[in-house]
Order: structure tokens, then C-alpha cells, then sequence
């Protein structure tokens, strides 16, 4: 369930268009205007907004809010701004770009792959192919080492039957396939990819219930993670949501990409496994780590009346 | 460049489906009309004429034909009549459902694969899991024996980069990477795997150059079709409908399906290789073969005036 809190009557794009040029004119920016107009719009509303933007300014929405906010704040709107497809595009590329590609950054490619819908995973690589003159898994399995590279490529490219049913037996045999190769440590096994890569999320969810779950340490962590995503996606987004808060220091990125990707998804049942998960709320928690502007944007979009 | 002829006056869907309704009534069937009005319609025409069919009549077209028509003719009109998606996951199907899925039937999956656009390939896939609930690599890998299931998975799931562009560079790098797997005999290997499945097909072609082409005997005789495919479709469907006339018998499945997956796509250059590779003309080698309506309607697609 979504968390965001779109109006009973919302203005036309091109009236939210207005208001958001007026927010950028003169000195200074004002900022609770365009939380207040793009914090409470869905995907569908931002889209036409942003068509709207360019036919009557002649510029990118994207472009102005870029040169008109700063920090956290200023990247926690655009990435909200974005069409979903293109977001989880760049959030991929900005990860095969980078130099250094750590487990962590790699787990963003997991997340987008496991936790995402069928169809949206391939208007991901349709925007990937488009924006960056490359495909996503090509992009891949030449920038990431493998066996991780396989993991991948695997789940990348899915594309899962996405209606709920499931084979026990089925269940049964590929539990024990996944049993075996973990204890003979032989986590990329063709049989392991294939599993994970091609079974519906439904028919998985069966094999994990047979099965406990598994134990190269960057290989462990990654098929983890693949098992949560894919079990419990609104946990693994409690805890990216946990783990970017935690501790000495903020990873704004992180709870950037946590909040904005599942505001219109799954963050009401993000928000309530936060809450099972480490007894206390992931709204006050936010209150508690970030502030200004950043924060009343992330708090829209979590529902809250700023 | 395709070889069907759509007159300059078509005549509304509506008008097409009553000419096929007439064409079906009374004793016998009327072939000669099917054969006038859906061998002479492309794709979305066929489309809108099977969607009018169903408004008017109540019933599938497809149903109908199927009922009405019989033999190799039959099998040749639905297939023709499919929307194409449809019909190659069908075709794919057929081949996972099979008892025997000998390496000359899994190829099949390798043509779907690789001679077909990447917006193609992701429409035969949603096809595949709305008609035959579980998606196509999912079936492979559940079906097929490894190390064969792994290629075709790969090749299946391939979402192409397809703008012509290639890096000389890489070319030269991953020629060298295959020389290597050939020599090797690893044709199995995930990185000749990453190579054929995830570059675009002008880098591909531009590898292919480099290097000159692969030597377990199904593994290679796979890869040598994959490599046919993305470098030379129209080759590889000259030989398609060659080899299906070629010595005693006719192998009128794969012929039927050489001519009706390309009729609209690239039959034009495929007659063209034919004519070049065979010395003959492949539509005097199809009357030389086949007879009565079957004939008539494979010559239709191919551009004839019956």
C-alpha cells in the first residue's frame, strides 16, 4: 500500500505547472510549495505534469529543479520526479558507473530485480537501453566480476509469471536442489541461478517455506538479500531504511532511494515491519536523523501533513 | 523486406470477415477466398479483421479456420493468423511441450531469439506467460538438459541494445574471448554466454568479423545456428525452407514456419539468398514440392497473384 497522500481535487498540470514555476521565480526557491505539489502527486500526475512543464516553459522540470534545489533535498525530488522506469534505470547505471562497485551498491541492482514487477522490470531495461546506448545486462556482465556478474544477469533479465500459484512439488524438489548447493558451497550453480532467475515470486515464497535459508562471502550476502527481496520486500525496505539511518552519519542515498521508490508501492507495510522489526517508528526515526526541507519532503511522501 | 502484397483498396475488417464467413458456409469451403483475404492483409490488418470476426460472428476466427480448414493448410493459415508474438510462443510451446525435444526443435527457440526484434522478444514472453502460465525460461530451464537450457535461457532473455553502433575495441577483445572458449571446447562458457546473449546485434556482427566461427557436437551446432542467426537471418531462413524441401519429404512444420514468421519481415532478402546460395528459385523450388491450397497460400505470402 502506498503512503503518499494525493488530494480530493488536484489542480490541472497545467495549474501545478504554474505553481511550480512561481515556486522557482525570483529570489530564493520556495520549497514547501513544490513539496506541496509534487510530494502529493502519484506517478501518472508527475508524468503530465512534467509533459505540461516543458509544452508551457519550453524546459525540462527535471533541468529546473536540478538548478534550483541543492543536496539531499534537491536529489530526493528529482528522483521522485522521474517516470519509475527511468529512476530504477539510472539507479542502476549510477551503480555500473561507479568505480568502485561494493557489494552494497551492487544490491541496488538485486532490489530493482526482485522486489519490482514483471512488467516494470522491462520498462526498466526498455529506459536503460534508451537513456545509456547499452542494455542493462550488457552493462553488467561487462562491469561487474564475476560469479556475482551471473547472479545479476539472472535476475535482470527476468521476467516471472506473476499470477499466485505455485507447485508444492515442484517447491519440494527445488528447496532440496538450493539445500545442497549451499552446504556444498556452490552458490552460483546453474540449478541456484535458474531457480531464483525463472520461478514466479509466488512459486519461490513455496521453495524459501520448505527450505531455511542459505550460508565467497559477497555471493552469500547477495542470494540473501535475493530471498528477502523476493520473500518479504516491505522487511528489506525496513531495513534499507534502517541501515541508511543507523549509526554515526545518515547514507542519504539510500533512504533517499527507500522512501522514494516505494511511496506509491509498498511503504504503509514497510512502515508497520519498521516498526516490528526495531519497536519504534520509521517516521520519528526519520525526524530524528535528517531535517529542513529533505525531511518535510520525506515525510510527505511517508502521509504526513507538513 | 517483406513479400506480402496488400492490395491498394483494402476493404474494411468487417467486409474481410463476411467474405470469410461466406467463404466458410454451406458444403465445403471456399479456400480460394481465405487465401485472397488473409494471404493479401498484414499484420495489424489481421488483427483488426480477427477483432471484427469475434464482434460480428462471436467467435474466434482462429476456432474457425481451425474447424473449417484442415492439413498443412490449416496449420499454415492460423499460424498466419496469430498475431505474431502469439504465434511464435506458441511455436516456442510446442517445442517445450514436446516428448522429444531434439536439438533440431530446440533451435527453433534460437531463431525466435535471435532473428527477431528485442521489443518482439519481450512481447513473445508476456504472450508466453498469459497463454501457458509460466514464462518461457522458465520452461526451458525446467525442460531442457544443461548445458543446452543455459544458452537457450540466455538467448531468450536477451534484451538487445539495438541502435547500430559497435566498439571496435570490444569486438577485438571478445573475438578473442571466443577463439579461446572454441579452442578450449568451453562453448559452454558464461562468458561466451555473456557475449552471444547480452551485446547488441551490430556488436555482435562486428565480433563475428574479427574472428571466424566455432568447432559436445549439439552445443556447437547450437551456437553455429545463434551465430547464423544474428549475422545473417535471411541465410538462415533460406536454409530453413531448404533443408524443410530438401530430399524426401517435406518438412512441411518448418517450412510453413520460415515462410510465415518472415512473409513480413524479410522473406523478400531471404528469396534473394536463396536464389544465391541454391542457384534455384526458392518459389519454384515450393511449387516443385507442395500442391493445392497450401501451395497457393505460401506462394500469396510470398508476394504471387494466384
Amino acid at each position: 500500500m502506498a503512503t503518499i497522500r494525493v488530494p480530493d481535487e488536484v489542480p490541472s498540470p497545467a495549474q501545478d505547472s504554474e505553481t511550480l514555476n512561481q515556486a522557482f521565480r525570483g529570489w530564493g526557491t520556495d520549497e514547501k510549495a513544490i513539496i506541496r505539489v509534487l510530494g502529493k502527486r502519484n506517478g501518472s500526475q508527475r508524468k503530465r505534469i512534467r509533459e505540461s512543464y516543458r509544452e508551457i516553459y519550453g524546459k525540462d522540470l527535471i533541468d529546473v529543479l536540478t538548478s534550483e534545489l541543492s543536496g539531499d533535498f534537491m536529489k530526493a525530488v528529482v528522483l521522485w520526479t522521474y517516470d519509475p522506469a527511468e529512476r530504477d534505470a539510472r539507479l542502476a547505471n549510477n551503480v555500473l558507473n561507479g568505480k568502485k562497485k561494493s557489494i552494497e551498491k551492487l544490491k541496488i541492482i538485486v532490489e530493482i530485480s526482485c522486489t519490482t514487477s514483471p512488467n516494470h522490470l522491462i520498462a526498466v531495461r526498455k529506459a536503460y537501453c534508451s537513456l545509456f546506448d547499452l542494455s542493462l545486462e550488457e552493462h553488467i556482465a561487462s562491469s561487474v566480476p564475476f560469479p556475482l556478474a551471473k547472479v545479476l544477469v539472472t535476475l535482470a533479465t527476468s521476467f516471472r509469471y506473476d499470477k499466485d500459484m505455485a507447485d508444492t512439488e515442484v517447491a519440494t524438489i527445488e528447496a532440496g536442489m538450493l539445500r545442497e548447493a549451499i552446504t556444498a558451497k556452490q552458490l552460483d550453480h546453474d540449478h541456484v541461478l535458474y531457480i531464483l532467475g525463472t520461478r514466479s515470486i509466488y512459486q519461490l515464497r513455496e521453495t524459501f517455506d520448505v527450505d531455511g535459508c542459505p550460508g565467497d562471502a559477497d555471493l552469500k550476502s547477495l542470494l540473501q538479500m535475493v530471498i528477502l527481496c523476493i520473500e518479504f520486500p516491505e522487511k528489506h525496505f525496513a531495513k534499507v531504511v534502517r541501515d541508511s539511518i543507523e549509526g554515526f552519519g545518515t547514507d542519504e542515498d539510500s533512504l533517499t532511494r527507500g522512501i522514494v521508490t516505494r511511496a506509491e508501492v509498498d511503504l504503509m507495510k514497510a512502515r508497520g515491519e519498521y516498526y516490528n522489526m526495531y519497536n519504534t517508528s520509521m517516521d520519528n526515526a526519520i525526524i530524528g536523523d535528517v531535517s529542513g526541507d529533505y525531511k518535510d519532503f520525506l515525510l510527505t511522501l511517508l502521509g504526513s501533513n507538513i
